[in-house]
Order: structure tokens, then C-alpha cells, then sequence
């Protein structure tokens, strides 16, 4: 809020006296300094004026900063957009924004101001205090330019549709530019994926990146995981060098990682019990599809367990059984996001029509072999221990939604013939496997499994997959010294991001996406 | 703990009624059906000796479990290692832990069960419950090995100076092994950076990855942060092409991130206001040294202001300025680890004996002529535009935790010369700039400075530096359509966590250091 000094007040302070001020008085006398300073601003521009000009009755009102490098600390307080409405009508502000539009129709410019996602419409109109140099001046500043502007709020009759503060409005005083910028934006940018540089995209980046990392997080800890940090640059390839980045190191080589998998799974051979990494994850896979990016955020866990990857095990309060806790925080980050970001959801489906998502608590598990029963049902063929195609995923997805009204489930026991080969075997079924994926809308967003924790079964069964035993050495030594049994699963958060706005590209759900085209900006 | 069942109640509860169970009953059950299949596994095992054979009146209370496939769902309530004490004695318990230590002198047979930190001394004694057999398997039990042990516990009369777990020990009745380790623990670890494999490093490594990340989280969030994840992999070397590592990226070629700066500074030209980011960094630098890594934890943080970088800017119920908030980010680390995690400090301590860390709040600000000035009264000759060398800033450090008894503060408006590019100038004397160090124990942890924001000026600065301006467009293109003032800086996670506990090693504060010899496992 600004504070409006009358002119005793102004020469009270400037007298000023030898007792402490206050901070509210310091305030004051930082206030009247610049009122002050901008009428001699104002005074020495009309001075420097010809007797041809007109006497520009806003001279010092308006203008540039230059370049902000920190000459000066100055007390102004800026109110946010999302704060203005017409319950403080009359109130003085200072907002700083960028011009997300800005339009001239006679003496009036229409300006909206935009923070994030919030908007606001100010008002600047030619009067006895606003000269028509200054009009001017604020009709050619270039759009996205950030500004700092001074007014008072005024309410307004007919809702404002084209801005989120719908009841009031700015009347400017005063327009500064802090940072221009170029009167043509870049044309440079070309393919679907970068649309999302508009003000709704930043919503979906925002959600990506702020929300989905905290909510992962809270529930995470709360549960009693400790976050690592495990390397990118690695010696060997561990699941036998396809699809794998290739990094020159002095004068060898080394690669980066493809999955943080070895070392949560050395964590828990170290004794951690629970650990998850949010981190990048590096593929050389040279897929040009929807949903395949070369490098994207994975959020990786792993946990200890007794007995069983079913079982339920106390954590504090909670009673969870160890894959459902994976399906849970899921669920905890549906809700959170739905409960907690309902207007940036809204935003990215006006510019991205869709379903909202939809899912059920606890999480909707099927086993394999029902799932296939479902497909049957609907006419697909395939044998007991075939994996799912993609199309067949997404038919399943649709299936799944029509009878259980969820777009969200866990399918279990995957045969263990597709699977790789750490995972640990069904005890009772050697055709299945303690492994399981989780669905999103049809498309595949989690991938895990129990793990074998035994170092000579491993091997055993690297054997059986023809895996040269060399190369995973390391990997197979990690088990030699003792290991709980664990289970855990990796996800990619974009994918996530992106099937639950319904999204149709994974680029939309990244701030700066990678794929095999693309590695700038 | 362990429910005690008597003949009649397994009878009753074996024979049952149609009513529903309730989940205490249900454990009854389950225990009854485990006492029983322990009796018949007993009675099976005693069947097969043969005459000449003592026979063992412990079978079914000890042995391996085999690997544990997820066979069965068992109700076994585990409890901690550092829940064990006096007040507890006479319950009934279940530990799964690693076996710290083994002794067996005559017929009693001492174990140390470690978990992380925490030891507690397990006793098993020849008895007529307890065979020679059993004694004798868990006599041979590989030490490292994981086991589950039930017994109860037992108050001691003289402290057990050996564990953590000093008043009460376990005397045990059943031993199963979970996860056998090797007999002979490896002898490949080398080199003293490996040193942490044992339990008191252990605790280090804990203090590096769980307690900073969430410290650091925590207070940033707190005041308005966004956490972001930027890209790895690069088109171009943002600073000139040292010091880079080189990736195949499938025909052509990569780099790696050395900083996430660029990213950092487009969130903030993206109005994110405030961000940062914790993640990989790289250097391709062949330094060898005790506080140098080829890839190491980043913690990089960014933020707008409205005039200055020293200004106080409101942040919830927060003043704070800029650059302070930095230094209180630190802060509010080193109060959180002396308040919350004395107990790890203390044992790393014994293994790497130190003097506390030091600090004042707020914390300490020189500028660059005040340290100059600190540097010369010591006899140090140093021109006014010099930067500082590695031993000279190590003297700085004692020379002021002698002055003003703090191993922490911010140096303040270093040379312009000695900064990037991008640093801005301070405006009033162009000698200097808006750049600033944060020092621990002497040695730099944090490298931070205001930002040209203005694509002109940067360019004008970057051919001041003869620095290729085709190389550096992307980055110089970023600041062209509006940019908000802006700072920050870049710590080292690993030397924040190696200065703080007084290591003399940075690989010691790394669970897989990264040098240009190692980079395995």
C-alpha cells in the first residue's frame, strides 16, 4: 500500500527531529524523498522543454529505469495481482508485471498486466495529470515488457472477462519500464511442444515442477523414505549397453545413467530400508513418439520389506502393504493436485480439452492373468505369457475405465518371461513374477518388482538371459554381503504430468524437453 | 512383540467358530499356526537323527529362511534397535538387523545387531532350550549378515560400553538368517575415501543426503521458492567449451551441464520469481584433490528483486534481504544439524576428530577492501583488484574466526575482474561488482553475484571478455523479451557437508564420489 503524505506531513518529516524514527516514519520520509525527487525530475524536464513543445504535465511519472544494478535501495512495496479486487477500491498500488496485451483507442490504452497466471486491466487515460507524451509513451511499450505501475484501484460495473481479477481494475499514474523487451516476439518457435511459452503453458510447467516434486515428497518422508542423490556418470552400462548415452572421461569413456536402479538397490544393501531419488534419467533410445523423451525426471524408490512385497508394514501410523505404497503416494499426489491447484488444472484444460482424471482409493489391483481375461473378453488374442503391446495397454486402460471407473490401476504378476532379469520369480508359479506396472489413462507410468536380493540367484539368472557376466559385475557383487529383501519401481514425472492434464505430448509437460531432434534451449 | 499362546487358547482359536475374527485374534492365529509348524518341523527334524545323534532341542528355532521370494504374508512385528531398554525388560521381541560383532567363548555366544547407527548386544546361551547345534550355527553366521532374532530383553547391571543400546540386552531363543553375507568381507576398498563403509561413516553419509536436502528444501519453500529440474544435456558450453564433458548424442554430439545457471536465469526471464534447483552438476577438470569431484550434488538458487540485491524484500512474514537469504538458507542448515542431529555429528566426531562449527546470525558481511584490509594488517601482499588464492582465503578464514569468532560469512562486491561475464557491475564504482563468496572453515562453498539482465549489456560484456558471441546466443538471446532484475548463486552440497563436519576429504560427504581415477561403483 502506498502512503499518501499532504504536504505539512511531508515538511514535518523533512524537518525531522533527533528522536529514532520509527519504521513506519522511515517509511514516510523514504516516501516523501521520492515524491520529492519526481517533482524536481518533473521540474527540470518541462525546464529543459522548447517554447514549441507542449509543457508535458507528466514528465517524471513515467520513463525507464535503465538498466536495474542495484544503485539504490528503494522501500516501495508491490502489491500482487492476485491480490487486487474491488473490496480495495481506492487503494493506491504499485504492481511490477509484463504487458500480456496492451491496445490504444483514442486517449484511453487498455493495458493487462500479468503475474503467472493472474491478470489484471489498467487503465491510462489522458487528464489534467497524464500528458499525451505520456499516452504515448505507454502505447509503444513492447508487449511482454516488464513494468512497474502506479495507481489507484478502482472497482468496475461489468466483470472484466478477459483478465482472472474480474471486479476491478488499475487507473495509472505512473509506468516505468524495468526490463523491455523486443518489439517482435520469436517466430523461431516452430513444433507443437513449444506452446507451452504462452501464459496457460506456464500453468502446466508450473504444476510439473512445483507441485508434483513437493506432494511426492511430503508423503515420501512422512512415510519414513530418505532421499538420495546417485550418480549420472557411471563405468558400465548395467542392463548390457543398448539404448545407453556415451560420455568421453580424460582419455577413456564412461556413460550415463539409464536408471538410478543399482544404487537405491546398494542403499538398501547399505541399510537405508526406504530411499527414493528425484533426478534425471538419460535414454539413447532414438524414439520420435508422444511420450518418449532422452532424458527426463525420474522419481526412483525402493524398500526394504520382511517377508513379502504384499505384505503390510507399519511406518509410524501408518499400516501400508509395500506395493500399495507406491500406489498410494500416487493417489496422494492426484488428490493434491485436484484439491490444491484446481485453478491451474482449469487453465491448462481451457487450452487442452479433456476428461478430467478419474480413480478410485485404494488403488484398483489386477493380476495379470485377469487382465488378460478382460482383454479375452473383449476379443484380443493373446497367450498366457505374452507382454502387452502398446495399443493393447491402451485398450486395456479403456476397459478398465468403463468397469471399474478409474483411469488409474496396478497390474500385478507380469509373466516372467518379459520382465528383466533382477526380478524376483513368483515362489509358487515360475511362469509369473513378484513384478508389477501402473497405469495411467492407458499409457504404462510405472515399472517394478521385487528384486532378487541374492547374489548367486542373480547370477543364475543373468545366465539364463545370456547377460555377460563381466558387465554386471559390480551390479551382482553389490549382494555378496548381506541385502534385505526389497521391492520398489521407477516413474517418469513427466508422463505423469502429462497424462493427468491429458495432454497429448510429453514436451508440454517439460520446461526444456530432450529428445532425439532436440537438446536446445 | 510376541504373543504367548497357552494349549487351550491354540486349541480354542485352532478349532474356532463361525464368527468373524478380529485382527487381534487373527495374529493369535497366525502365531499358533507358526508355533505349530515350528513344532512339526521340530519333531520332523528329531525324527530323521539318527541314533548316534544328540537330539536338538532347538530344531525350528534357528536356521535360514532360503530366499525370501514372497512365499507368505507373515504378521511379525519387528521392533527397533533403538527401542531396546531397561523399561522394556521381560518383553518379548523380533529384530531383523546385521550382525556388527560375533564372539563365542565357550557356551555362550555373544552378537552385536546393528542397525544404522544404533548396536545392541544379543546373547545366546547353551540351555535346555537352546542346543550346542544352534550355538554352533550362530557361532558360524558370516559377520555383515542379515538375521532375524527373537528374544526378550534383559536389563544389565554394568553398562554395555560396546553399543549404543547401554542398559538392556537381548537374551535370544530363535536366530534365522535373512541374507547371508560372504565370509570374507571384501579387502578392494583402497583408498581413505572409502573409509565411510563402516558405521560411523555411514552416519555421515545419512547427514549428506537426508538432513540438507531436507533442511535446505524446507526453508526454501517456506520463503516462496519453486523447485525446478533443469537439463543435463546441452547443445553448447555455456561458458566458453572448459572444462566440458563431451556426449555421443546419436550423429552428432553433446555436453554436460556444468552449471545450471542458464536454466535458472530462463525460469526467472519466465516469471518464476523465485527458484532452485538441487541436482548433478559436472566438471571436466583434472584436479585431484581432497575437495574437488568430477560430478557432484548442486544446490543453485535464483531469484528476482525490485532495485537492489542488498534490498529487503517481503517474503510471507519474512524481511529479508536477497543476499541474506542465502546466508540464513546456510544458517538455518547448520542450526537445523546441531539441533536435530547431534547424535550422527557426535559419530563422525569420533572418527574424524574436529572443532565444532562456529557461527553468528545474522551472518557476518565483509566487503572485498575490508577483507583486503583484514588480509594486508597480517602481512599479506595483495592489490586491490587481485582475486584470492586457495591458501590466502584459508588464511582470511582464520584470521576471522580469530576477529569475530565465526567459521561462516559472506564476502561481499568482489573485482569485476575476477568475475564471469555475466556479472553486473556495481554501479557506483566500476572496479567492483554486485558479486559475493560464502566461506566455510576457510574454503568457498558458494559463488554467487546479481546477473546482467540486459541482452545488450551482456553482449557488450561478453566482447569485453572475448568471448565467442555465436557460442553464448542462446544464453544472451534468453534476456531479449524482459527479464526482472535478478540473483543468486551456486552451492556445493558435498563441501557444504565435508566443511561443516570438519572432513579432510570430500569424497568422505559422497555415497559415490566421482574423480577423474573413480568412477565406480
Amino acid at each position: 500500500m502506498s502512503i499518501v503524505l499532504d504536504e505539512k506531513e511531508v515538511n514535518d518529516l523533512a524537518e525531522g527531529t533527533e528522536k529514532k524514527l520509527s519504521k513506519k516514519e522511515l517509511n514516510k520520509l523514504a516516501k516523501a524523498a521520492r515524491i520529492a525527487e519526481l517533482k524536481a525530475q518533473k521540474l527540470a524536464e518541462n525546464q529543459r522543454k522548447t517554447g514549441g513543445d507542449e509543457i508535458d504535465v507528466s514528465a517524471g511519472m513515467y520513463g525507464s529505469y535503465g538498466i536495474v544494478q542495484s544503485a539504490e535501495v528503494k522501500n516501495v512495496e508491490f502489491t500482487k495481482v492476485n491480490q487486487i479486487s474491488s473490496d480495495k477500491h481506492g487503494e493506491e498500488v504499485w504492481i511490477r508485471g509484463r504487458i500480456h496485451a496492451i491496445r490504444t483507442k483514442g486517449k484511453t490504452c487498455f493495458l493487462v498486466l500479468r503475474q503467472q497466471i493472474y491478470t489484471v486491466q489498467v487503465m491510462v487515460f489522458v487528464s489534467d495529470k497524464i500528458s499525451k507524451q505520456m499516452l504515448k509513451f505507454v502505447s509503444n511499450i513492447p508487449k511482454e515488457s516488464i513494468v512497474d505501475v502506479h495507481g489507484h484501484i478502482q472497482n468496475v460495473e461489468a466483470q472484466i472477462e478477459s483478465c482472472t481479477q474480474k471486479n476491478a481494475e488499475i487507473h495509472a499514474d505512473q509506468v516505468f519500464i524495468v526490463s523491455s523487451s523486443e518489439q517482435r516476439l520469436p517466430l523461431q518457435i516452430e513444433d507443437a511442444s513449444r506452446r507451452h511459452d504462452n501464459a496457460d503453458g506456464l500453468a502446466a510447467v508450473n504444476l510439473d515442477t512445483r507441485l508434483d516434486n513437493r506432494l511426492f515428497r511430503d508423503i515420501l518422508i512422512d512415510r519414513g523414505f530418505v532421499e538420495i542423490h546417485t550418480p549420472k556418470i557411471i563405468s558400465a552400462a548395467s542392463e548390457g549397453g543398448a539404448n545407453v548415452f556415451t560420455v568421453s572421461y580424460f582419455k577413456g569413456s564412461a556413460y550415463l545413467a539409464q536408471s538410478p536402479q543399482l544404487y537405491k538397490q546398494m542403499a538398501i544393501a547399505g541399510d537405508f530400508e526406504k530411499v527414493f531419488t528425484i533426478g534425471g534419467v538419460f535414454r539413447a533410445e532414438d524414439s520420435n513418439t508422444h511420450r518418449h523423451m532422452t532424458e527426463f525426471v525420474g522419481l526412483d524408490l525402493e524398500m526394504a520389506f520382511s517377508f513379502h512385497y504384499h505384505e503390510s508394514i507399519s511406518l509410524n501410523y501408518l499400516c501400508l502393504k509395500v506395493m500399495h505404497t507406491i500406489g498410494s503416494v500416487l493417489i496422494h499426489v492426484f488428490k493434491g493436485l485436484q484439491r490444491d491447484y484446481a485453478a491451474a488444472i482449469e487453465a491448462v484444460a481451457r487450452q487442452y480439452p479433456t476428461e478430467p482424471f478419474e480413480f478410485c482409493e485404494p488403488a484398483l489391483v489386477l493380476t495379470y492373468p485377469e487382465a488378460l481375461a478382460i482383454l479375452r473378453e473383449d476379443g484380443v488374442e493373446i497367450g498366457d505369457e505374452d507382454d502387452l503391446s502398446t495399443p493393447v495397454e491402451k485398450q486395456l486402460g479403456r476397459l478398465v475405465k468403463e468397469k471399474f471407473k478409474t483411469d488409474f490401476f496396478i497390474l500385478d504378476k507380469f509373466p516372467l518371461a518379459v520382465r528383466p532379469f533382477y526380478t524376483m520369480p513368483d515362489p509358487h508359479d515360475s511362469r509369473y513374477s513378484n513384478s508389477y506396472d501402473m497405469f495411467m489413462r492407458g499409457e504404462e507410468i510405472l515399472s517394478g518388482a521385487q528384486r532378487i536380493h541374492d547374489a548367486e540367484f542373480l547370477v543364475q539368472r543373468a545366465k539364463h538371459h545370456n547377460i555377460d557376466l563381466d558387465k554386471i559385475q559390480s551390479y551382482t557383487d553389490s549382494f555378496k554381503y548381506g541385502c534385505p529383501p526389497h521391492a520398489g519401481g521407477g516413474i517418469g514425472l513427466e508422463r505423469v504430468t502429462m497424462l493427468f492434464l491429458g495432454l497429448h505430448n510429453i514436451r508440454l509437460a517439460s520446461m526444456f524437453p530432450r529428445d532425439p531432434k532436440r537438446i536446445t534451449p
